[in-house]
């Protein structure tokens, strides 16, 4: 956050906001708090709304819809049932989608690997150059460092309240090492931003230098609604085959956050010529998925109205922690002008943005309290946040009451830090 | 086979044998067989013998020995539990293990990108200079195509009956070019033989050119046993770490011949320096495996008694089919001396070894019968077998029964075939 114009206040104020402070600071840290809002886990009873799965397929039960049994080996992209009723969360047909074990961040990992080694359908290997991907900017720390471990440059691209700045993408697209685009659409991680109708589809048609440009679809949050509202999908697949470029979209998404955290499915959902690629590099690495987990799935689960049904379960569990957040913070910032955050829709986190150059002393001021909180700098390429000014609160996990002590401690820690950097009295 | 002195038989016996084989290959191809003996895939009756994980870990069982909540993200090396148990199966440390999903063939796939990628400890990536792996011969087709899909260079050595001859792996290890050889040491695919103490010893041992060589150790049969001898796994970690290359081998097993061959679980052992490579590698790939699984595999196999139990309820449906080939094939071509073939003790193939220049035809015959037998050439680099001579027959997914059938129409094959090859009139 710049430093924006408030007035400035007296050495009265300051002095009594100070002690005020410092004194429930020092209250705080005397409780022995052990909290922790780093990671977008599931909460204990999220993943009790899938206590019914954890009998299933249930004796005897391993026929597919197909008339085969899920026990075997083979089945490379998914059972019939969990592509129609996956590639229906999606916005995708039942042919689009290939269903794999537990981590679409695997799904994505081994599109790179073999994007390196083999080539996407229309490219050459990319391990032959050198190779750059846009990280819209807050972003996901995880789809950093997968590039980063693989020697693929990260180029920031910055985020409005409409996604990705794509004239920014555009003109950072004309060096041909830019070979791929990071793009949470809906829900983003961590922003909460949905990217815009426009924004999407210019990102279809965006002009790149590498003809075998993908984006990296991660559409980890497509049914994650923290309101009644229930936005559809983007239809990538469509928008980039009418811009004329069929290909361009990797489509990732899991039931990580819908069924189970560590035993649920993930897709990767493309063109048919992305499909067949993936399957062929997928055919060398394995027989088959685990197809009971897919049975598993669907009995459970059943239809789109059933994932729909499911994901009211989860908002009427997480939506009270996100609304004690944001209450925390409008409680003890809401008129001081020192930081700002999201109000987001659906997903896993709030984003929450300081004065320059506060939030690690922030981290380190929670810890402090016994709050754990994910480290300034983790939603920006390298794990540098050159103003070091930006947070993500994830507060699916701990209970409302925790959550709320959380943020509260945190919105202390937030005013302590801007005190300390005098960034009250400068602010002008 | 190389054509073995026989005694020449008289024109008479010679049109007698082709009348008899003619008749009998009419009559059978009327019947209209569709016999598989392609796959070593489990038969439903083996599935069956896991029924009892269908309904696992079962309601409100997911917390593990640590405490811990299988549902959720994390674990990324696998249950305490879990390692423990394999690793009593692998004859290695529980801190030896690292479980993963259900695929050995996806954990080798992911050790051959990362060491092309990253290189394996020790050394640099391997995509950096021509690579080339030992192919004992005959060997697994998947294995091969791995190597093939990723431009590394197949090199044959030949197998006796005490594993690969470590001679010609030695000359050829000499070649810097050459990471890896790939060995299945227990009841090898096809062969069935298990490697010799003496010849793993030599393995532990082998003089390379590359420091950075690996054996891509897949103990995919370890267990599965087919007569009431159960030798223990080869201690190649302790064989190796005496032989001064601590960190040569990588260990690969699944649990898709022991469980469910689609829903099991895949496990990677090695060294320290390869296990802490292998997680830090996979740590970058997903946030954890499907620990519900390993709970599920826990709970229904208990021990490694438990293991040995089960293993010998597959004994008692796979034996029978074993014995029925072996005693069909003995029946048509025991006293020909035109085939010979393997009686493994364990494993899931018998590998036979006919006339010179006849395995394809062997297959034709074969599918005008309506038998499908894996493509000659299919257990040697590239799907190239110079002498085509060599089939592998997988006879556990037909009935009893049928596997009989099958085996007596190839035996017919295989007999046939000799004869239009006039190979018992040349025979001298």
């Amino acid at each position: 956050m710049r430093r924006s114009p408030v007035t400035v206040l007296s050495p009265d104020v300051l002095a009594a906001q100070g002690a005020e402070a410092g004194a429930t600071y020092a209250r705080l840290a005397a409780k022995g708090l052990k909290l922790d809002m780093t990671r977008g886990k599931p909460s204990p009873e999220q993943l009790d709304l899938a206590e019914g799965m954890l009998a299933l397929p249930g004796n005897r039960d391993f026929v597919t819809e197909a008339g085969e049994d899920a026990r075997n080996y083979g089945g490379l992209q998914g059972l019939a049932e969990a592509r129609r009723l996956f590639g229906a969360m999606l916005g995708v047909p039942a042919e689009a989608v290939v269903v794999n074990e537990n981590s679409s961040l695997a799904v994505m990992h081994d599109c790179i690997v073999w994007a390196l080694l083999k080539g996407v359908p229309g490219g050459a290997p990319w391990v032959r150059q050198e190779i750059a991907f846009l990280c819209p900017v807050p972003g996901y720390d995880r789809h950093f460092g997968l590039c980063e471990g693989f020697g693929i440059r990260l180029i920031p691209v910055p985020m409005d309240e409409d996604g990705p700045v794509v004239t920014e993408a555009e003109r950072l697209a004309a060096d041909p090492a830019v070979k791929g685009m990071w793009c949470v659409p809906s829900y983003s991680n961590p922003s909460g931003v949905t990217y815009s109708d426009a924004t999407v589809q210019r990102l279809a048609g965006l002009k790149t230098a590498a003809p075998d440009f993908r984006l990296f679809w991660d559409n980890a949050y497509g049914v994650h609604h923290l309101t009644e509202n229930r936005p559809a999908p983007h239809d990538i697949l469509g928008l980039t085959a009418a811009a004329g470029h069929e290909d361009r979209a990797f489509i990732f998404a899991s039931t990580s956050k819908i069924t189970l955290a560590g035993a649920g499915l993930a897709f990767f959902a493309g063109s048919k010529a992305n499909v067949a690629w993936y399957l062929e590099q997928a055919g060398r690495r394995t027989i088959g998925p685990d197809k009971l987990n897919q049975l598993r799935h669907t009995r459970f689960l059943r239809d789109l109205d059933g994932i729909h049904r499911h994901m009211t379960g989860h908002r009427r569990l997480i939506a009270p922690k996100f609304e004690a957040v944001l209450e925390a913070l409008d409680v003890r910032l809401g008129g001081l002008n020192l930081a700002r955050w999201t109000k987001p829709e659906g997903g896993y986190f709030i984003t929450v943005e300081m004065i320059q150059g506060s939030a690690k002393r922030v981290v380190e001021l929670a810890r402090g309290l016994g709050i754990a909180l994910t480290p300034a700098g983790a939603t920006s390429p390298y794990g540098r946040d050159p103003t070091d000014s930006v947070l993500r609160l994830a507060p699916t996990y701990p209970s409302v009451d925790d959550v709320r002590t959380a943020a509260e401690g945190i919105a202390l820690c937030i005013h302590l830090a801007a005190l300390e950097a005098g960034g009250l009295e400068r602010a002008a």
